[in-house]
């Protein structure tokens, strides 16, 4: 590959690829100018240290969580049964990484560790678009809350055994979905409307 | 000491001082044994394997842990406010462990991770106290829900980030309390009788 095609992507995807092979403990920065046929400099020209490489990875693996939840945010349907779709979402894409590769997922959950900005900025945008539905339905008239980012993210937290990745181990158990079901009507009763 | 004294409460006393000094991976039954003077087939008379010895010590910590919270479900004050205390003194408890010996915290959780089903039994015993609070509630005509103990468990897997030993770093945020006010909010408008 000649330098003048190296983009930021080319890059992260060769990155990709180099951390599941060897793990975030063993990748180096040499690693993945190797995996591209560069010299690491013209890597360090986009990226200026491997953090910065770790962090543009964890972005890029979070925004494919975030980037399907930010569509359904947007949609029309009424509020109550968008927040329900949008959690649906949310569990189904983490589970579906769990169970396709879980050796990826373990890479990933590590990488994310370390980049706790990248995660936080994470969480904020999730609970942003949560702000969104809640506040349309707070219009609507299904929901009565005071200030809809803080029950945004009291619904993100009341929630994180079922979507946060140091649970994962318990999104197998029987039991699960109905755990979901009865957590969810709860928090429903606590936004709704009261007839 | 003679064999005779060697009661199971005076080895797992010797086991917690043994674990905290050493940690849970390098702590043998031997190592217990010396530091009690005995041999280690006498500490084997009272607990057959390491594991056994390891999930006694888990149960004991664990009690700890839940004989205040009985007491407080035991109590005869309104049910809203006696759940929120509930609430309140579990997570004043864990986050006092946390605070006051965060390695002894730390090996505890190693040791209480082995030792699933003990700590199956521990959440299934708190769940159970948090159950009869609510029963009551429901009997006093302050909550409504179908299912106390389904409602229970939702309650105790809502509040999570506030109690369970993996979200510990996240105790000591700014916004913490802030964050668990709104959610409790949520979480007694989901329970209570509307007006």
């Amino acid at each position: 590959m000649t330098e003048a095609v190296l983009t930021a992507d080319r890059i992260l995807e060769a990155a990709e690829q180099v951390l599941r092979r060897f793990g975030p403990a063993k990748t180096t920065v040499v690693d993945v100018a190797r995996a591209l046929n560069v010299s690491h400099g013209s890597i360090y020209r986009h990226f200026p240290s491997k953090a910065a490489l770790r962090d543009a990875v964890a972005q890029r693996w979070l925004h494919r969580v975030s980037a399907p939840l930010q569509a359904i945010a947007a949609q029309q349907a009424p509020a109550p049964a968008r927040l329900k779709k949008w959690f649906d979402a949310l569990i189904a894409i983490k589970r579906r990484k769990v169970l396709d590769d879980p050796e990826l997922f373990a890479t990933y959950h590590r990488i994310a560790e370390q980049a706790g900005d990248v995660v936080d900025a994470h969480v904020h945008e999730l609970v942003t678009q949560l702000t969104q539905i809640i506040e349309d339905g707070v219009r609507e008239g299904s929901f009565v809350v005071a200030d809809p980012r803080a029950s945004a993210a009291a619904v993100f937290q009341a929630t994180l055994r079922f979507h946060h990745p140091v649970h994962a181990g318990e999104w197998l158990k029987p039991g699960i979905d109905e755990d979901f079901a009865t957590l969810w009507q709860l928090l429903m009763s606590g936004l709704m409307k009261r007839p």
